[in-house]
Order: structure tokens, then C-alpha cells, then sequence
């Protein structure tokens, strides 16, 4: 690959090929690292598009990455993707300048390197904030890639709502720019081109800034920690928390957690003695956060009391939100620390959440009765991280039972009418399922897409279900 | 066109040939009237495949229309549809049955021509609601397609906020139907195909089911009408609404009504005595709406105080609900009985509405000195129904002045960063100004969608812009 053109252009603080300072760019949040030609990384739209440019004249395959915190090896080259063609990763992350927030129309428009916490930090200013709530610390770019979601969708809804517009560059033979950042929260003019960007996973063009609508830093929040009577009442309790008069529409967050992911996550945290009904040891807990002005959180005893006396719960117990949370977002990393994790991120309905939970634990079970499968995830918006860990100093799991356990879920949730990706996007890691399962037509709907904005099939990891889609039969149209 | 294999399919009432028959299927809700060759109402979604399967072997150009209410001429053949081919309006209003609602997962699932007041008429029954409000009556397949805003988009978006899925029928070599009604609430399979449909008139394929999310029906409302110190007072009053921490949350709409809609609304209602400020006549009045619980509605008074304190209003007076829409909803009818009405369906970014609306107004006074710019929308939101009236007795305008007042409002709509259509969705009547402003990428992927799942072209009115999007120069893909 010939680089003396783009270090000419960005500089050489813009190209990156020692193998060493690759390193961090090649080594993906989930999955196998594989090997970049080179990293570039423009801090302008101008050097974007001059990279782009670059990779059309050379036919080189340009993985965008924000902050390489994604978990399904969309941004980061894997170990397939050298088969005779040079990859280069397309970092984003010097693209973090010009943030703006105006706090009268409740708008930010950033760059696409900007970190969510970086966002958040400037829009607290003026008391708001976007109201994405996950673990790790992604990029807005990497967001609207992924169509993150988080703990909170229960009540704000995933990146997808959040986003009034996109400026993308794409890989067409004029390399066009569209930006659509004026931030009209009203709008009824067909496609807007920025929703398709949602979700893409790099592979239909570089989102290099985006327009997002913030809401308010809530005046106060609580969080409870709540004994269902047993698995089968969690769907009630969601309802009943729900259907509250006085509180039902402050519910932020709906969260569960397995007695395996939570005594690792209060392991992980060293702090023994904060675990909620540590002593009984329920199967299942769950996190219940409420938010908004601080009148209108008063009460919840009263609401836990009815509950317990329905029969709904065993108990329930007010924690400190940052404490609930950290205990929360620890799980992941609690987790990776016990063992070898098989992470799945998947959905359902609503209604049908334990249901395929109960079905998907029994089947790991019998698949791999040496493995603990300790799930936690998002009761709410019915999300679900059903993770399987094989602990250190059991045997980690072969090929043929991750492929057999990943098989079993993913039939599971199938059976129940849900989803394989439920908010960690499309990538290499789930390619081949939905190639098995999108429908004809909208498979060809993507690959139409896809030929228009990157005829040479150059963004994205080569893996990626876009760059796979099938055209289906093709008919000639045959009027004007 | 030969109407005899769709006669037999559907039975006599299915097909209407009878020029009077036709009339309500012709007559647009906005715009002029043309021919239907037919007017086709499929009661199954087989009837609905067998229709376009009629229609590809035929070459016949389908209307999908819903309630009829749409106000862009999508939906009605038109005056100059009829050049050469054939157009039959392919009616959805017998595909009303089995509708469901799941009050745990707060989800609806509606055939297409179910109407909005009978969907929230079964919702209801649960406390539940789509918080869309506008003073039509649309069916839900028409909403898609429309991607309908209204009073609430403040507080809870418009139509594609609540679209979980749909099922469509599509125009390609294999009639196919897709059907995405598992409603997932969080999901991150990249394109959902559904949200594709969201605004797209009919042009794409045909809706004829929906899953939405419903919403709880608020426990309280309360409505003020308020008299803002001047017009360049409404975004700080906007914000001061916003921002205020017991109840920012709880509003669900701001609406702004010039003196001329406000008028002539409470002349149309007969109800003389209850306008608001009506012996001042300030040139704008704001109409809040706040939902939630009883007790979090409380203390209004005391939040209006402060702001006539700070000089942002001049008073506010609380009036019910039910009063305060009927007279905001009746100004559409009451401008019509008026006289002569030219629509304009706008919306900027927030910050910028009441400066586009200044330059607006004083564009078309310029132009029409004798007509009234009857002004009224959506603060809350930045829409803007920029309404002109020529009232009965002086002259109706002319087709230059018609074509020169929607040039000058479309022109400082864009001066503002705005849209010309809010929430009135595609059809012939925008179709030259989406063609002149829409980015030539945007296009060439509207083409290539439409190419995949409409090769005959044969589906939305001639006159849509997704039937004229230009395809832009192709480049071959030169790699496998």
C-alpha cells in the first residue's frame, strides 16, 4: 500500500504503521485482533475525505473506528480480512473538535471522535444531558454506527431517537458529503439519510459529526433494588412499576441480574458487605431507577409495600444510585475477570423476555453443564446479555460448543420472536446469521444501498453483513 | 384497464367503477381532483398482493391511500396523473380487522386502515394511548406514510418514534411481504425496513399492518393559554417552560396562534366570549398543555407569576383542556370557511422559528398586501403552518401569486435551516422542491431503493418525488 500520499496530506502524527503503536487499533473490545496495513487518522472533514479518496484510487478497504469500544468486530481488522487485500482502519478519533451545545433549542452537534463523556461533561453545563447510560465510553460516531443503547431505553429510547441529523462522507466517485445538521425536530420529508447511517457499522459512510437532541438532567433519581417472588413475576412487576400513577412515567431503567452476575460484580468490587439480599441468594434481582423532579419521587415505599403485599416481591431496598450503578456496569468487567466470557446481546418483547430466558438457560445448560451462565441485562426495553463464563481452572469452551451454545440462544430468541443484536449493531460476529435470516427483499434493499454510496465495496470490514448482501434476481425496469 | 380478474378476486364491493362512487377516493383533502380508472379495496392481505400482482401485469400506477386526510395530493390521482397511463386508487380502509392490544408490553398491532381514533378507542380501555394529536382522523398506514407530527411531537416525536415494526407489501418481481410485527424495543439489525416506509407517501410499498408503542394515558392535564410579552419573547418562554424543574418535563405541547387563527377559530366555534386576551388582541398567543401525574401538575400558578414577573408574559390563564383544543384544532376548518387558504407545512430549528416566521410574514405581505398571513403551529416543536388567506370578497390569488408566496416562504425557510415539509409528508405538491434540494447521493439512494422494490415504477402518485429522484451517474462496481 502506497502511504506517501496520505502522509503527505495528514501529516505523519496522521498515519500510523509501526506495528506497535497499531496495536491498540487492532485489538477488538470482543474477538480475534487481525492485522491493519496502517492506521490513518485525518482531524479534519477535508482529510477524511482526501482518505477516502485515497482508498478508491487504491483500492483499499478502509475500516471507520471511533473509540474501538464496539462488540462486534466491526472496527477493528479480525483475522479474515487480509485474504489478498490491504485493510486500513480509519480512526475518527482526532475528529473531536468544534462541540457545541445550545441549550435553548436542547441540541449538541459534535464531532464524530467526541467521546459520550465528553458530551455529557459540556451539555451538564446547561443542566442536560443525552441519556444513554452504558458502561463503556463510546464515540458519537461509533454510537450512530452501533445504535447504542444502554440501561435507559426503557424510557428514552436507543441513539436512533437522539439523532436530528448526520454529516457522512461517502465512498461514491464524487466522494459526497451530506450534511444535515440543522437540528429541525420536526420532519416529514421521506428518507432522512442520517436514520440509515444508524446502525450501519461503518459500512455505508463516515459519520464525521452529528446533531443530537439532549433532555434535562433530571432533578433527582432513585434507585431500588427489588426481590422478584421468583422469575415468573418479573414481567408483572414491570408492569405494575409501570402502571403506577404517581411514578410509572419516571421509571428510567429496568434492569436484571442473575445471582451469578451479581455476586461477580460485588466480588469484582470489592465490597462484600453492599450485596442486596446477598444472604438468600435469589435467582434473579432487579434494579428499578426512577428520575425526575424531586416531588415526584417521594413514595416509593409505599409502592414497594404493595407490591410485597401482592405477593409480587420478596423485598425490596433503596440504594444510592452511584453505588446501584457501579455494581450495575461492573458485571462486564466482572465477568471477563472470572473466566472466558461468550457474550450474546440479544431481545425479545417485552412479554416474552423470561420466557426465552428460561428456554436459552436450559439449553446452555444441557449443551455445557460445566459453564455458568450468568445473564444480566435490560428487563425494561426487554434486552438481555445472555453471557456464558466458563471460569478459570475448568476447561474453556472448544470451537464446537461456542458455535453449539451461540446456535441454541440464537434459536431461542428466534422462537420468541426476537433479536441477535440488540444494541451492539452488525458486524463480522453476527454476519452470518442475518445473511440467514433478513429477508430477500431487504437484503436487496441494503445491497441497492450499498452499491450507490460505495460502488467499489470499500468501507467496512469485509465481514460485515452489508458487504454480503444479496442482490436478488434483478429486473430491468421496463417503463420510464 | 381490464378490471375483470380483480372483480372476481375481490368480489363487487372490492372494486368501484362508478364515477360518484369515486368522487370521496378523488377528492383530495388539499389540492385538485382528477380520475380514478377504479378504485380497488382489498379487505386481506392477499387481496392486497393480488392487487399489485393485477397491477404489474396490467402496467396500472397504484394510489395506496388510507383515511384520505393527507394534505400533500399523495394519496388522489391528481389533475395531471392521467397522461397515458392508467391509475387506480388501491384503497386500505376494509383492511381495518384484528386489532390487538398487549397492555403489559404496551404494544399495539393495527391493520392499516384502522383509524386513529378507534386504535386509541382500544387503547384506552388500558389507560393507554399514541400520543399522536392532530385534528384529522388518519388511518394507520397513512400515519406511516406521512410520518404524521401534531400538537405532542415536543414531549413524544412524531409517528416514527412509536413504529416498532410493519408489515409491507412491495412491488417487486415477487410480491413480497414482509412482516417485522415482533415488536422488539431495542434492536440493532442495522436498515430496519419498517422505518424506510416511515414518510414515504406510498412510493415504496404498500403498508398494511403497524406495531406501535403505546404510551400511558396521563393521569392529569392542565392547559394555559398565555399572552407572551412580544413575539421575540416565545423561545425564552419556551425555554422557561422547559427548564422550569418541577414540571419542564411534564409539557406536552406549545402552540403559538396568530391573532387572524385565533379569531377567526372562535368566530367558526360560535363561542364569542371565551378567547383568550381577546380584548387586547395580541398579534400571538401561546396554548401549553402539561401532562402527568395529579399531584406533579400542581403549582402552574405560581410558575406563571414568576415568568409575568421576569417580563417574558403578560398574563396566563388556565382553560380546560377539552375548551383549549377545540379551539386550537377548529382554526384549520374556521381559515377554510374564511376564504381562500394556501397551506404551508413548516418547521426550522427551534431557535430560529420566530425569526423565520418575521421574515416570512413580511415576504408575503409584500407579495399580497390584501391577503392575512393567519399564522399557527407548534413551538414546542419549531412548526410552523404558515397559512395565507385570502378571505372571501376581495380577490382570490392567482397562479403567480400562489407560486410567489410559496417560493418566499420555502426561501426563508431554507435561509433558516428549516424544512418544507414538517409533518405533511411527500407528495406532488413538494415534489419540485424536493427535487431542486435534495443532495444528489440522497437521491441516486432513493432511486436505488425504489429500483428494488418497485422496478415498474408503478407504485405513488406520478407526480411523488420518489418516482423522479434522479438516479445519478452510475459507476460499476469494478470488484467482486
Amino acid at each position: 500500500v502506497d502511504l506517501a500520499p496520505l502522509v503527505a496530506q495528514l501529516g505523519s502524527s496522521g498515519v500510523i504503521v509501526d506495528a506497535t503503536d497499531r496495536a491498540r487499533y487492532e485489538e477488538p473490545a470482543r474477538g480475534r485482533r487481525g492485522t491493519a496495513a496502517a492506521v490513518v487518522r485525518p482531524a479534519t472533514l477535508e482529510e477524511v475525505r482526501a482518505v477516502v479518496e485515497w482508498a478508491r484510487t487504491n483500492q483499499v478497504r478502509l475500516l471507520p473506528q471511533g473509540a474501538n469500544t464496539g462488540l462486534v468486530g466491526a472496527s477493528t481488522p479480525g483475522v479474515s480480512s487480509n485474504d489478498g487485500e490491504p485493510t486500513v482502519v480509519l480512526s475518527l478519533e482526532r475528529l473531536d473538535a468544534g462541540l457545541t451545545v445550545d441549550a435553548g433549542d436542547r441540541v449538541a452537534v459534535v464531532a464524530a471522535g467526541t467521546r459520550l463523556s465528553a458530551l455529557n461533561a459540556a451539555a451538564a453545563r446547561h443542566d442536560l444531558h443525552l441519556p444513554i447510560d452504558l458502561s463503556a465510553d463510546p464515540s458519537l460516531g461509533g454510537m450512530v454506527a452501533t445504535n447504542t443503547g444502554g440501561s435507559r431505553v426503557l424510557r428514552y429510547g436507543s441513539l436512533r431517537r437522539h439523532v436530528l441529523g448526520a454529516e457522512v462522507v461517502f465512498a461514491d466517485a464524487a466522494v459526497s458529503v451530506v450534511t444535515h445538521l440543522d437540528a429541525v425536530r420536526k420532519d416529514s420529508r421521506g428518507l432522512e439519510l442520517p436514520q440509515l447511517l444508524v446502525g450501519s457499522g461503518g459500512a455505508l459512510g463516515v459519520v464525521t459529526r452529528v446533531a443530537v437532541a439532549l433532555t434535562p438532567v433530571p432533578e433527582a433519581t432513585a434507585t431500588w433494588w427489588i426481590e422478584p417472588r421468583d422469575e415468573a413475576a418479573v414481567p408483572e412487576l414491570l408492569a405494575a412499576l409501570e402502571q403506577d400513577p404517581a411514578h410509572g412515567e419516571l421509571l428510567s431503567a429496568l434492569e436484571l441480574l442473575s445471582v451469578g452476575a451479581l455476586e461477580a460484580a460485588a466480588s469484582h468490587g470489592g465490597e462484600g458487605g453492599g450485596v442486596p439480599f446477598a444472604a438468600r441468594r435469589p435467582p434473579v434481582v432487579l434494579l428499578a431507577e426512577w428520575s425526575g423532579p424531586s416531588t415526584a419521587i417521594d413514595g416509593l415505599e409505599r409502592l414497594f409495600a404493595r407490591l410485597v403485599e401482592a405477593g409480587l416481591a420478596n423485598d425490596a431496598v433503596a440504594v444510592p444510585p452511584a453505588r446501584s450503578w457501579a455494581l450495575r456496569h461492573g458485571v462486564t468487567d466482572a465477568l471477563r475477570v472470572r473466566g472466558v466470557v461468550l457474550g450474546h446481546d440479544v431481545a425479545t418483547p417485552r412479554r416474552a423476555l423470561m420466557a426465552f430466558r428460561a428456554d436459552a438457560r436450559a439449553a446452555v445448560q444441557a449443551l455445557v453443564p460445566r459453564a455458568e451462565v450468568s445473564d444480566f441485562g435490560h428487563v425494561g426495553d426487554g434486552g438481555l446479555h445472555c453471557n456464558v463464563v466458563f471460569p478459570h481452572g475448568i476447561a474453556p469452551p472448544t470451537s464446537a460448543e461456542r458455535a453449539a451454545i451461540r446456535g441454541a440462544i440464537e434459536a431461542a430468541v428466534a422462537a420468541h420472536g426476537g433479536t441477535y443484536s440488540a444494541e451492539h449493531g452488525l458486524g463480522p460476529l453476527n454476519a452470518a446469521r442475518w445473511r440467514a435470516t433478513t429477508p430477500v427483499v431487504e437484503q436487496a434493499v441494503i445491497a441497492a444501498i450499498k452499491r450507490t454510496v460505495d460502488p467499489l465495496g470499500l468501507l467496512g470490514h469485509r465481514d460485515h453483513p452489508y458487504n454480503h448482501a444479496s442482490l436478488g434476481s434483478e429486473e430491468k425496469p421496463d417503463r420510464a
